[in-house]
């Protein structure tokens, strides 16, 4: 990690004016050197980690620096992700591929690999991608909905707040500040809903304004929905396709996840996320694996 | 198009044991036909075109059942398509890979190319992929939410009773049965509701139970809610992403489409399929760019 923090990536052909604060934990750790064209070095922080995998956004946004720095058009408009094997705190490799390039899009694609012990790459994660450039988009807003209501940030509830943190579980947890509804916390007490929604505030623990590369690490950042469905367990995603829509203002942002159908052994979850000036910046889906144990709350 | 109808694809190594019905007429259009491994060849038919461009909920299909010869597992579970440049009646191919295949899902990309006069292959779609085996899931639904209501089909308005088609627009508006509920065609006569939605009924015009593969075509298949924003024009599909949830049952569909966000000239496009079970069967979100011409409704 202390290698790749002390090289930031040199500014490509083609946009990477952004090269990040690297005094900052999310911009450091973040942080891609290139090796050859499009491709790019980079290690995985354990402070990113989830007891032992690596969070899903924080590689997105590892992934998304690459494209960003590769690719002619600055910011990432539609990001899927594939998530096909764990990934570990370690070294890792990001090759990409800028797919086409038009005037206002270009499409990008991306694969991060992992080394087995005798150096073989093994893919993590694939990622396909448009980016764009939301600076030159238009101001003209017509959202059909407002924010749902959020209680303010001091009435809802952090982790400091819930049950003794699990081992192995607080390299993800300290480096992000998630202050839940609690409304859509009581599964942490064993009370789920039901309904399949966690709502809350989202902000780096180590202060910094969000940007569309930390929207990528916040769509995924949140507790399982379907802890609140009383499903306690590993909820793997299969694939995540974030929109980024607007370059979000400065402060603190607002998460809404829901989930609307658990079935089959799979759901998904729907997150959008509202940024201090009440403009709806990102909306992410993901289809995953629901947890196994099952802890159906009374009245379903 | 009568030479790829005549040869439906032989079964491949894995999985292809349905291989259509070529007497019907989504069957025989979305045909493949294997010319080695995992690379297959196609025709565009014009019957699937919107003007002069063909559907993209078509063209996902194709790929999506070349993907189905070519992985191990045999139904789309999550499809995300990147739509490159404008497809054209005619031949195309399609080249597949499999990225990674797991005991429950394969991770597989594809992408369809159709030919530059010189024979030069041009990327029109690419296609990033997860399938499983729908009939190997459990029947556990827990679905939070219930289909909204629609009048009877022959409460809703076809396209007979729209005002007089496009010239060139007659092919794909011929091969699929949409009746609109009328609150949400008042576009057609000049009246949007502003709000962002469209719903109605779904099914082929040439009779043929859905599947995975009709599916991704009837998510694409609507008019755009921009229309009932009172924006009339082209809306061109930058990414969409399906979710098969379930084999549907059989009989017509019920689709609701809407769209939360237009901003800075795009707009998210999301729809949900309930089958005539009551089941939520897919679920797609889809960027687009917003058309240019602006009719906004009066009260907005």
């Amino acid at each position: 990690m202390a290698q790749a923090a002390q090289e930031s990536i040199a500014d490509g052909e083609f946009g990477g004016e952004y090269d990040g604060d690297v005094g900052n934990e999310f911009d450091r750790d973040t942080s891609v050197t290139l090796r050859e064209p499009g491709v790019y070095d980079a290690e995985l922080s354990e402070g990113w980690a989830i007891l032992s995998a690596v969070n899903g956004g924080y590689l997105l946004a590892i992934v998304a620096r690459a494209l960003r720095d590769a690719l002619p058009h600055p910011d990432p408009f539609t990001v899927t992700a594939h998530y096909l094997t764990p990934s570990k705190p370690g070294p890792a490799v990001v090759r990409t591929e800028a797919v086409r390039s038009g005037r206002t899009l270009t499409t990008g694609q991306a694969s991060l690999y992992q080394y087995e012990p005798d150096g073989t790459e093994v893919e993590r994660v694939r990622v396909l991608a448009a980016y764009g450039a939301l600076d030159s988009l238009s101001d003209d807003v017509r959202t059909s909905v407002k924010p749902p209501t959020l209680p303010p940030p001091e009435r809802c509830l952090g982790t400091e707040d819930g049950p003794a943190a699990l081992p192995g579980d607080s390299g993800f947890t300290q480096r992000v500040v998630v202050r839940l509804d609690p409304e859509t916390a009581g599964w942490a007490v064993g009370s789920p809903s039901g309904k399949g929604e966690v709502r809350g505030w989202f902000s780096l623990a180590d202060p910094r304004e969000p940007d569309p590369l930390s929207l990528l690490l916040t769509v995924d950042a949140f507790p399982p929905t379907a802890f609140d469905l009383g499903l306690m367990g590993w909820t793997p995603t299969v694939e995540l396709t974030t929109h980024i829509r607007s370059r979000p203002a400065p402060g603190p942002l607002r998460v809404f996840v829901t989930t609307r159908n658990l079935a089959g052994g799979y759901l998904e979850e729907d997150a959008e996320v509202w940024d201090s000036a009440d403009r709806l910046v990102a909306q992410s889906r993901q289809l995953a694996r629901a947890p196994r144990e099952a802890r159906v709350p009374e009245g379903r």
